[in-house]
């Protein structure tokens, strides 16, 4: 049935010096093409010589530890704001580090304070005025003066950062002892751009069996504040969040460039920092933009180095991605051959996949070869099941690679771990065969995708394709959803409120979805306060475009409705103005509609946004939970939309959203070709070479329908986790 | 064990012409010692000859249908916002009444639309000009040029009320068919109250045996806007809110009175109308000023006449009673005798029992004596138990009259229907028993009370003293508290943010309770953006005070806390704007604390508050669910503070803060005398007479344990609902 496929090539391999015979046995059987190290393990000479590419990691702004320590003035720094102090008097003191990690930050008193911090009274949210207060280097606090008695005080300041972040979660989760603090230097200086070239250029020249050169991504790590120990471990984390990028110098190259001036309190926000959840300001985007090209013409060199070693160079998508920006529209103009991400879920699989200006895009398999997995879970040791985790994630990983192809996949860690574990070593070769069979398929040409595209309308837009604040959040809306569109057969594309306002709706789109809670960048915020964002959907679905709003969409505190689409969504949320206006009642319309079918069980949306209500008695109820509609659906004109009240991914919601889709698309009468009748399998036809494959992503036999082109039923039986693959 | 109580009197039973010997029996029975008039009900010259006080029922408004039919123009009216509609077009066209009551509302074609009406773009929330629309009165529609398309449109127009509302329920509820319909005349134009003077002095003549005028309340109703029966029978109704008192000629004169004038808009609010929940505008209090200047200059005027007829009047407290405030500063003005309130609660009986300026205070009690209730359900017919009824509120109503004196109860409806029931002629005269004891006790002296006040802080303050928006709400969280407070030995004081502003706070209370959603005048909305609020409370507690916040207290989205209390409280709430900091880990302390005392079951608040977190490291949390904080203490100074996340009247929780009461006060030592151990009953010592109540507030046998000032304790076993006398 199946083809010859390939079952050699687009496997990376962690070799691990003194398991050499390991390391070459697996190699062979996983069909691996290139070996790498790891953090912790090294190659030797016998792994280097074989026949493999060899692929060695590199980080530049931890590498030298001597260089930073003599120049402590070129560490990496970041903005904090103190821990608030309610002033009993008329002059407060604040211990800036107070409740921080002092082992981390270290107050910046080089840089003037006067000029570069501020002081807030959090109470109004005024700023205090400059010379209201002064610092005290050799106490490390600020004192400020005529404050307002019973007000809450603040001080935004900067700290060099004198530990790294990722190796010092390493270091304390690893129980490093006293090995020596790594320190994150800054690349912005001149100084330290020179001395990271010569550095990178030593080491192309040590490592000549070196193919592949993966960066532990570039300078700049997510941002990641440490809190004192002993009273709250960690305190802020933010994957898409710029803030440690901060520095005097780049701030003031910054004005220069932009021909105005960041303050502190663009990155402080109060405290909430800049978190990837929040609407960014116009101030930010135009910050991060600054740091995007200063990374990509910094990191250009570098990689202009590694390309004249004849070596290529990838980018592990994780850690000190910041400024890097794959979605960012220069992102080509690095240079990068290759783009490696690790992966627990679909959607991780099409952020990889989508990344456009590299050759290569690699998948780093999960579990890693480690003891324990990243919330501490045994894996390879006793108590572990490393084989049914990576069943689990696979199983999550090929919805995702059904409908977009990807290069090569690889693990991570220490290979000697699998010893004890020979059916991992077996499920390992089950999982490289399939990917083959798949990048194949991909290759002739690809899968059978639905006359349906969907706009993922955010704050964000296209910045933040596919993922949004890191790994999947349980419960985030955005998330759920996003990993169910990640394995369904339509085409996905994100848009931002801006795009529209200078683009209008992009004609190819059929369909425009906005989900999240009020306020988020993934809702939209303010973003909703703008009547051309108003006029542009409401006009597009008038004249039949599609609109699918969960949990909060369009929300907004402004005018006379709360979900300024009210008049499309055909509800509205309660949120105590109209308390005692009386709510339409409904009748709940149930299962028979469209977007219902082959759904047989309750759904169940996790969390539900409550208190909704119908405002048209056009509004059709589907679902309904403590008298809040969770599910309606209305006509609008020539367009249609469907509010759903949450949304989490499972194979029921993915298929309403599948048919949510269709129907607001105005496109239910072509729902049925290369569609499952049993949710918990998926399918997808590759026409160019007549392949249909269907997979059960469930770990249990699973029989199911597929529909072809005509409607004609094809019954398939399928193993727990099965692939199975017609032709046609 | 108990006196000898009296066995007439403060007693009013509603006679029934037809039934004199069953009326003059059951007088007897009950001791009543006024029989009245009901709805539907006349008294025959038996009844009116026995030797009772008499006692009839008036409603100025709606008395006279021939002169209200003759004089249109001084019907009632009101503002309503249309339906709002989508501009399709540049024009659009909207057809005022659509989706309303026609009934009810006929569009004021009289006064100039111009002048008084608004048009908005509900969209943007601004104001379309004058000049851009007119309004069609052939076809009741207005019509809207140059509007932006895509955009909401809605227009605040003026309506004659053509039916009074609450003759309206009755007339469609008892299906009265062809029955004139009632319109009410506004006595706001010298013309109307020239008639109504006029009409109650006839009235006065024509009723000499009348002892009693009881005005079903006086001149406005509260609001209450009906729609479409098609569509939606109820659109608003608001106990407390003024929409009943608008006209133009009232607009006039108020701007003569204030110096600016009224806008639609400000009575409109966008479609929200001025609903008690929602924060009062300056505006809006002005004009319930001026509303309420007016009604008890002119209802003096009617008082009089009574007065010099040699009669008595009361007020029945419900209905229409817009305007006259009884906990207004010029309620006694008025000269009323009498205050009648129906009650089901306790907190209906304090609100009673509160107002100053009246000789008498009653109780209508419930169940009426109809054959169903006011949802409809069975009372006096089959399926009914209204001898469990009456037992029911009785144990609700018990709990207030055990704190606050009340001088005399009755019944209402169709004396007839008690012949069925002879159970509940048994009950009646218990709890006329029971009242006439608790009456005499508080005759002697006033019953022991704790040596703590508490003030609930509102965006109304005393204005709304107990009652908030009419009858009790379920998972209101001020209700449900208030209703806890009413049976509570401590003294109760409500108090408005403009109290604060104008006074500080006041010197002889110990504890500021505030409870409720944000945004709501009951948590107070954006009062706490006011720093001169947060300084006053912050330095009152931190010099000993003690504050309990409930829900949403103190919220507000304003600087960088939500809780603007949250450094009192401990806690805040995470909204969605920092989702990436991570959240202080604490352990939960258990059921040791103070406030826990007594408490052996599980604490339920029915609905919760999510996503607290602490922000202080000094927060003690005492119980969570799902990682949120549901109740945490903190001390602050010298002062404290109790964060609950929800309330719902019951045992458990009345006593989960009545020990909160005596914590944040700092009072716990003083805690014990005049408490019960089992939470089911409650209790109170009449010093004055050395009675000590114990009451059951079950309906079934009970045992408790009553501590004594020095803390010996007295057993007491209660029959189901009993209530029980200790001479001490």
């Amino acid at each position: 049935m199946a083809d010859k496929i390939m079952s050699r090539g687009g496997f990376t391999l962690p070799g691990e010096a003194g398991y050499e015979d390991l390391t070459l046995e697996l190699a062979e059987k996983w069909g691996a093409d290139a070996i790498r190290d790891s953090d912790g393990t090294v190659l030797s000479e016998a792994i280097i010589s074989a026949d493999y590419d060899i692929y060695s990691t590199i980080c530049l702004v931890r590498a030298d530890n001597d260089w930073a320590k003599s120049h402590r003035d070129k560490l990496q720094q970041n903005y904090l704001m103190s821990y608030p102090v309610i002033a009993q008097q008329e002059t407060v003191e604040i211990d800036l580090l107070s409740g921080f990690f002092r082992e981390q930050f270290e107050v910046n008193a080089k840089d003037d304070p006067r000029r570069w911090w501020q002081v807030f009274d959090r109470t109004t949210g005024e700023e205090i005025p400059k010379d209201r207060w002064f610092f005290d280097s050799a106490t490390g606090t600020v004192k400020v003066k005529d404050v307002k008695k019973w007000h809450k005080i603040t001080v935004n300041f900067l700290v060099y950062r004198i530990w790294e972040a990722i190796s010092m979660y390493n270091h304390i989760t690893n129980d490093w002892g006293d090995r020596e603090h790594q320190m994150p230097v800054d690349p912005i200086y001149p100084e330290t751009q020179e001395f990271m070239l010569s550095y990178l250029q030593k080491w192309l020249d040590d490592h000549p069996k070196t193919k592949i050169v993966r960066f532990t991504s570039l300078f700049y790590n997510f941002a990641w504040f440490w809190g004192d120990p002993a009273m709250q471990r960690f305190i802020y984390s933010d994957w898409g969040s710029y803030e440690m990028t901060v520095s005097p110098y780049a701030m003031t190259l910054y004005a220069k460039s932009r021909g105005y001036e960041m303050t502190s309190e663009d990155f402080v926000n109060g405290g909430a920092y800049c978190s990837s959840h929040n609407v960014p300001s116009e101030r930010l985007l135009d910050w991060m933009d600054f740091m995007n090209e200063f990374v990509i013409q910094f990191g250009r060199k570098c990689i202009d180095l590694i390309h004249a070693a004849n070596k290529t160079a990838y980018m592990f998508y994780d850690d000190h991605w910041v400024g890097t920006e794959p979605y960012g529209k220069q992102f080509k103009e690095l240079g990068f051959d290759g783009l490696i991400k690790c992966v627990f879920n679909a959607f991780e699989v099409r952020l990889c996949a989508g990344v456009r200006g590299v050759k290569t895009t690699e998948l780093r398999l999960h579990p890693y070869l480690f003891p324990t997995g990243l919330k501490g879970e045994p894996t390879f040791m006793e108590g572990g099941d490393p084989t049914l985790d990576a069943k689990r994630f696979w199983a999550y990983i090929r919805r995702g690679l059904l409908r977009a192809p990807i290069d090569r996949i690889g693990l991570g860690g220490y290979l000697h771990l699998v010893q004890d574990f020979p059916d991992f070593v077996e499920e390992i070769e089950r999982i490289t065969g399939e990917f083959r069979t798949l990048k194949q398929f991909h290759a002739v040409g690809r899968p059978y995708t639905a006359p349906v595209k969907v706009a993922v309308l955010t704050a964000w837009g296209s910045l933040r394709s596919w993922v949004y604040v890191g790994h999947f959040i349980p419960g985030m809306e955005l998330y759920e959803v996003t990993e169910s569109l990640a394995g369904l057969p339509v085409e996905v594309t994100f848009i931002s409120f801006t795009d529209i306002m200078n683009n209008g709706i992009p004609e190819d789109v059929d369909v425009i979805l906005n989900a999240g809670k009020v306020g988020t960048a993934w809702s939209g915020g303010d973003h909703w306060k703008n009547e051309k964002i108003i006029e542009a959907i409401t006009e597009w679905v008038a004249n039949g475009g599609g609109f699918i709003g969960i949990g909060e969409p369009s929300a907004a505190q402004h005018s006379s409705q709360y979900f300024q689409l009210s008049h499309l969504l055909g509800v509205d949320r309660e949120i105590g103005v109209t308390l005692n206006k009386n709510k339409r009642t409904y009748s709940v319309f149930g299962k028979n509609h469209f977007i219902f079918k082959d759904i047989n069980e309750g759904i169940d949306f996790g969390t539900d946004i409550d208190n909704i209500f119908i405002v048209d008695k056009n509004t059709t109820v589907l679902a309904e939970k403590e008298n809040s509609p969770t599910i309606a659906v209305k006509k609008c004109g020539a367009g249609r939309s469907v509010y759903l009240s949450g949304f989490r991914f499972a194979p029921y919601n993915t298929r309403l959203l599948h048919r949510s889709l269709y129907w607001t698309a105005g496109q239910e009468q072509n729902f049925g070709p290369w569609t499952c009748s049993n949710v918990n399998t998926d399918c997808a036809y590759y026409p160019a070479n007549h392949k249909l494959v269907v997979i059960n992503n469930k770990n249990q036999m699973e029989n199911t329908k597929v529909f072809d082109a005509n409607g004609k039923a094809i019954d398939v039986s399928l193993d727990a986790n099965g692939l199975y693959i017609i032709d046609l």
